[in-house]
């Protein structure tokens, strides 16, 4: 069994991390912890988990030496330092925050904060099992993707791993979890219900690390024009590209390109279905799931593609990904504990 | 294994039953049919499934008689000559219509129409294994319950078991999957959205079901005014009910109606929390699960006592509840396959 | 004109009051106070009023003794003293908070606080048209309905006036709005979307209200029991009345109990129709509006008489009413401003 | 007092025309007509307009030759013939069908169906009024414009006409009235509930009549990208542009363009703030009104300019936009029955 804490367990994050783990065959939940909630049960702030743990809240100093893994689920910039303290007691870390998602200090420091450890982003890779599955075989410290990151990379590398394309625009809608637990305006109730936002249009933090893989995926840099909408739902992001394509293209290209990249990942499926009304990725068929969805179609009025792809942006955006990522770690088949269908209808 | 088909699997009853069926770990599905889809994949019309299941719809022609079981997914009325069929070839039924639900003829034809094969009421058993777990053991036919009614039985048979009230009103508050998938003006998204519509707030047929069970479990004939509600999810009920108590009632005396009943049933979690905004039943906590979750507060300015109920219509209401029953019909352990918490956010 | 003044014009009350004021062909709204906005435009606040006004919020400090009457929207035990401040200075006040809803010292306290001037609760006037007409016609203070009890004691009143009820149950199903513009867990967009919560099912404030004006109606003391419940809308009340008839009563005995109450009442539909989905009242149908649609239905499983209503919080339950009894204090049509119809869909 | 009729009344964009009509001061509304609804009252299909109007539906046949205008609310092909008998009979005429928008056959054509008076197509004109004021003064037909189109040609208008823009990518949100009352899969509330769906991502009807009116305002011809999505709302759209300017600009060269062209506009208002949660349009804002709401921002990452619009698809997008022209044909101010704000929170 793979022991396995999880540090700022009391976000969303770090509640829906908890439910993967505590029913992943192969793991032991150590401990969780909240300063703030020190002491009291899990199940006050997850109702959802009431008759499947007894676990309460504790210390982060209360985490032992004896872990296989933790999970960071602290803000950016407080991961830091956890990061740091693990790796040199020799336990794996998994960190969803955004502390060693890019590889360059000056990209971190351009839209987040400064980096106190600069020497060790060159150790961590980025936790997504698509690209980079055999760095994360043997990582130390994986930095799990950001969730609007995860839908946009997953849409667009296909089309700049085959060169495909000279120009991204990635417009991404957005439910509620993902700006967390904080309580404000933008998040009320009454405000957020039946809108369609567009909260960031321009200069949207995740442009670093979407920019930083694709390029890599490309072997050149790549640059995107990335807007992101928050919409009336809780769980689910759908991602939709628009692509100028480099050369005149046909579906099968695409098909091509998209089956060479993702045939031996469990968690892509390609939905592109003339007659029905799923005919392409919607959030609410991969919501609470691990899986990304991903379609396309090629504009017959001017000369575009659109690629849509949709996540939950809980589970393959952030704790589900991050499992995924253990699995490889640890040598299992990246599926366990992962490996169910969504709801229908949702 | 478990060979079983679903006979009527193009609802979403059907579609949910599947979803529960292809995880459940002593099951294998043989066949689904649907005569009108008879031939297309089943992820046509259920993409969550895509990657879990190459199953086709075809004809109930084709069910052989080797099944172990069959589930009935079709409207009552149908499901009639198909119960009868099946067991007479002797293949154990589980029928999720109302068809064999009401033990008294007269009680079914007052709120449905004419039924064949009176003589069959008496072999079947009400499926709610937190009422006749020991029935389900033995049962050839089980008759699934019908989910508004799962939530009123649930939140009050320990009230009447003990004789602690005298007068029930439920009021329910119920999703739009419970109305199934035949598209009509009130489940038209711009009607429906943002509605709380009391559509059948006097004589829903579900009272005779909740009355037949209501008066077993009391001994003694039980009446309630039912006033079911559709708002604004898409899967779940909160049914809340206002019972006048026979006698002076204290928290411990209901604490201890609903332990003894309940004490064994895994199902069931009693909820009743001071000091969270989850302090009672909510249906987004137990949505895509097989719990019910039942709280309950005591008026202290009528005489009045408040019981709340939360399930999710397609799961405890439909195809969990009736796996619940498969389980203890090949003695398996009531859980199985069903073993899992809900998401939080859902 | 009516010169008007809104004192605590930053939460919803004040901002849908003020949106109500700028339209009505004899108001001048003179000031708006919120002294933690005081200096900024109110379309920080309100985006949908752009190019409607160019108020800024003000000080309380600023509001002139040349008021003809000012709206206080400000929290219950703060309006205590703006009321007599306002009152001692001749001019009218309209008061939206609970503070001189009760006319008794007592039953005030028992719900909120200690109240400062027990000797003007006598002066104020229960603002609510249908009821107390031509005491508001003469009011110097009105205090303003709670929004969930304006549906209740609609739906209830005629029943009490014609003694044709012994027992009320009242289930009522609310929108967030209701809450007000402070952040917290419940209000949560991730947690308030498709729920249904049982957040106070006994002892809510406003049973104080419902009662004292239903004892009033009906001559003698009424007792009811009292259970709101959270849903996903923003604005808007469902209302259900479970009651027991003291004898047996037909359709005919209702209509009229309900057309002679409210036969000069332009602000009451009774809607109760066989033939059409919206044949009982729905808070979509009368969102936006001043209306309170009241339907009603008799059981005949048990002895019950289910009555439905609704409202929308913020214009019948809120500013909408309080306007209808200022046209009426200042010799206007109680319709004067507020007669137009909602939005189908909505 | 203009005398208006609407043929073909029954459906969303007919009930909300008529709900402004019935409330426009100097219009009165003589038949609205269904024939399959023809006898039934008004308020069968619009419980909203309870108390406001006792009309029943009637046949086309009963519209007499004393109607000053008649407005078409049938499908497209329908009006058709319609639009040739009332003009030739002197009526003048404002069809929300797509049959007279554009100005080509073969447009048309390409995207509908045949056009069997194609000599009538350069009498009518396009019914926006920010762009085709003073035609619009003097039509006899006007062809008021589709939903997604308005919001996407307001938002693009003044980029093509000063020249700031080479390529334009339109990405749209909508909400479920748009598709009107036909009820299928696509709009049944438990798959529309929660969804964001590309349905048409390209090929959509609506790039003709955007590329036409760019086209006419560019005097060049103008090319899009048009992407369309299903989210959960009833009423509203959101349309992002993502436009790529020809040269470099800054903030006040947008202001200028669109401070230009709107400047005389009523119901457009340009919405950019840096201090609060609306700072950009947002289509809640707008619903129920007339107004379209639009922003813009400048990307600094690539080169690139985001432009944002919000409407309500049934007013600005449909039946308010036609009484604006109806007020211009007849010489009223083009606010008349129009100049209402929205709701907030809506």
């Amino acid at each position: 069994m793979i022991k396995a804490s999880i540090i700022g367990a009391s976000g969303y994050t770090g509640g829906d991390l908890l439910r993967l783990l505590l029913m992943h065959p192969e793991v032991e939940v150590d401990k969780i912890t909240s300063e703030r909630n020190a002491g009291n049960h899990v199940t006050k702030l997850n109702p959802n988990l009431r008759k499947f743990t007894d676990l309460k809240f504790t210390s982060v100093k209360d985490i032992g030496n004896d872990m296989d893994v933790v999970f960071l689920c602290v803000p950016h910039k407080t991961a830091q330092d956890y990061v740091k303290q693990f790796y040199d007691s020799g336990i794996k870390v998994i960190d969803l925050s955004a502390d060693y998602r890019l590889r360059k200090k000056e990209d971190y420091e351009k839209y987040y904060t400064e980096h106190k450890y600069p020497e060790l982003l060159g150790e961590a890779v980025y936790g997504m099992p698509e690209l980079h599955k055999d760095e994360i075989k043997n990582a130390k410290i994986v930095a799990s993707p950001g969730c609007l990151a995860t839908s946009a990379i997953l849409a667009c590398a296909p089309l700049v791993k085959e060169k495909l394309v000279d120009n991204l625009i990635i417009d991404s809608k957005i439910g509620s979890s993902a700006a967390g637990t904080k309580y404000d305006l933008s998040s009320h109730h009454p405000e957020r219900r039946g809108t369609v936002r567009s909260y960031k249009p321009t200069e949207h933090r995740h442009i670093a690390e979407i920019e930083q893989e694709l390029s890599l995926v490309a072997g050149s840099k790549i640059k995107i024009g990335f807007s992101p909408h928050q919409v009336d739902l809780v769980r689910g992001i759908l991602t939709t590209v628009h692509a100028t394509p480099s050369k005149e293209l046909k579906d099968v290209d695409l098909w091509k390109a998209y089956r060479s990249l993702y045939n031996d990942c469990p968690f892509v499926r390609l939905v592109k279905d003339k007659q029905t009304v799923y005919r392409y990725p919607e959030p609410t068929v991969v919501a609470g799931t691990n899986f990304c969805d991903i379609g396309f179609e090629i504009d017959t009025n001017i000369s575009r593609i659109v690629v849509m792809s949709s996540i939950d942006n809980l589970v393959k955006g952030s704790g589900g990904q991050s499992i995924q990522c253990m699995n490889l770690m640890f040598g299992l088949d990246e599926k366990t504990g992962l490996w169910y269908p969504g709801l229908h209808p949702y």
